[in-house]
């Protein structure tokens, strides 16, 4: 499996205000960037608190792209949500249309949510007892021919993501604005790391849009 | 008054981890580069959050890069802390040895406490009734004939400069490590911005050690 990470950031690490409104970071250059980022993959994955924040469909890339890369045939990549307890609404965008969509979810899910999202069309994997476990939940993703994933945030999932060794590339937008705020969420949440960091490597810096595309590969 | 803010921080944006321990981020190229920004100044200013973390001196400078940009004879840049409560401790590095250390404080700090660092050597200016106004400090230095600062943070003491306006330039080294943690200190924390968010330009991309420099003016 081949995870690449890929979110844009304030000039000071931020993917939103505290108020965790989608906030405008980057711009046109960089959507067509992240338009053919997606067409790369055969999935992109988010964190429910992605969906209940944004409520991103996950369906929009460069289709011409897919052709290319992929050939004529290639099918569109399919959407993926980390969601332990169901949490995502019956009537989300990501549950539109569109490619299937799969939820990771856990044991501690209620059966009725899952059985309603199942019912929406919804995929649903079930990995770890209180949370997903996302090692397990992408091998099952593998086993259904999966192995290219562009994780879109938010930092809750990135964290946990780089804390289970799964990420293989970082992309970050940076952009020319201060967001400030001791709770707005960043790249990376979760508990933190206090050692061992996860290490990366410099791979590309291009200047896009009015900020800066950041690439690093994880060692 | 000019007013640059540098930092180093983590690829997610972190200035240490939740533990708040100086984490080497950076490399020598960077401290040098630290080091010439120093020379250019007339003082440097931290948060007291960054004094009883990292207790630093704020001495080491470029000296003969400083006699090249401001002549033979100029004296090395006086040392500042934000702190309206006094909470520099009288031990604290930043009262120890070489050039005046300036304690910008406001009326709430305890007479005593003010009068202890006064013994030690602490030149206070008070401005502002609960937390410094730094606005009002900052032309209190000036009628010293301090004229361009350097900030070297920490997060909340840069969030607090952005929201007055105060910050001319930004200068980031970006490190190659992921550092995590939704409460660990980030280039700008305090309240955040939720809407008329500080607009940067870009003004400089270069790579430094084994990450990259990014610097910015402010609009
Ligand atoms: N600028 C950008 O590029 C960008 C991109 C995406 C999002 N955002 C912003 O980011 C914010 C949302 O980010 P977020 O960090 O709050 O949410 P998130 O990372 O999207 O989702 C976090 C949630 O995922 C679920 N999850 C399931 N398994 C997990 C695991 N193993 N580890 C961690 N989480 C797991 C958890 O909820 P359960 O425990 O209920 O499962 C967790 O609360 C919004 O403000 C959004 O606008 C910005
Ligand atoms: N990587 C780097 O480049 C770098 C650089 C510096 C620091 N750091 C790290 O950053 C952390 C410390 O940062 P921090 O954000 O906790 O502390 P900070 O910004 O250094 O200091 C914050 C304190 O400054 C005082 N202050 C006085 N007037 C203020 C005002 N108007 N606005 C805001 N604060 C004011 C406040 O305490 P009072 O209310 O008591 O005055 C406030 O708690 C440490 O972990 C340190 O290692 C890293």
């Amino acid at each position: 499996m081949d995870v690449l990470v890929n979110a844009a950031v304030s000039a000071d690490g931020k993917l939103s205000s505290r108020r965790r409104e989608q906030i405008a970071i980057s711009g046109e250059a960089d959507f067509a960037r992240v338009d053919r980022l997606r067409a790369e993959v055969d999935g992109i994955v988010v964190g429910v608190g992605t969906v209940l924040a944004d409520d991103p469909s996950l369906i929009r890339h460069d289709e011409a792209h897919r052709r290319k890369r992929r050939g004529p045939n290639a099918p569109p990549p399919v959407r993926i949500v980390a969601d332990s307890r169901c949490r995502t609404p019956t009537g989300a965008d990501v549950l539109a249309g569109g490619p299937t969509t799969y939820l990771l979810t856990s044991e501690a899910a209620p059966p009725e949510r899952r059985e309603a999202l199942r019912d929406v069309g919804a995929e649903t994997v079930v990995a770890g007892d209180e949370r997903v476990d996302l090692g397990e939940a992408f091998g099952r993703l593998e086993d259904d021919g999966i192995e290219r994933l562009l994780v879109e945030g938010g930092g809750e999932l990135i964290f946990s993501l780089f804390e289970a060794g799964l990420v293989d590339e970082l992309t970050v937008f940076i952009g020319n604005m201060i967001i400030g705020g001791r709770d707005a969420p960043t790249l990376a949440d979760g508990e933190g790391f206090v050692s061992a960091f996860p290490e990366l490597e410099l791979a590309g810096v291009e200047q896009l849009d009015s900020g800066v595309v950041l690439e690093w590969t994880v060692r």
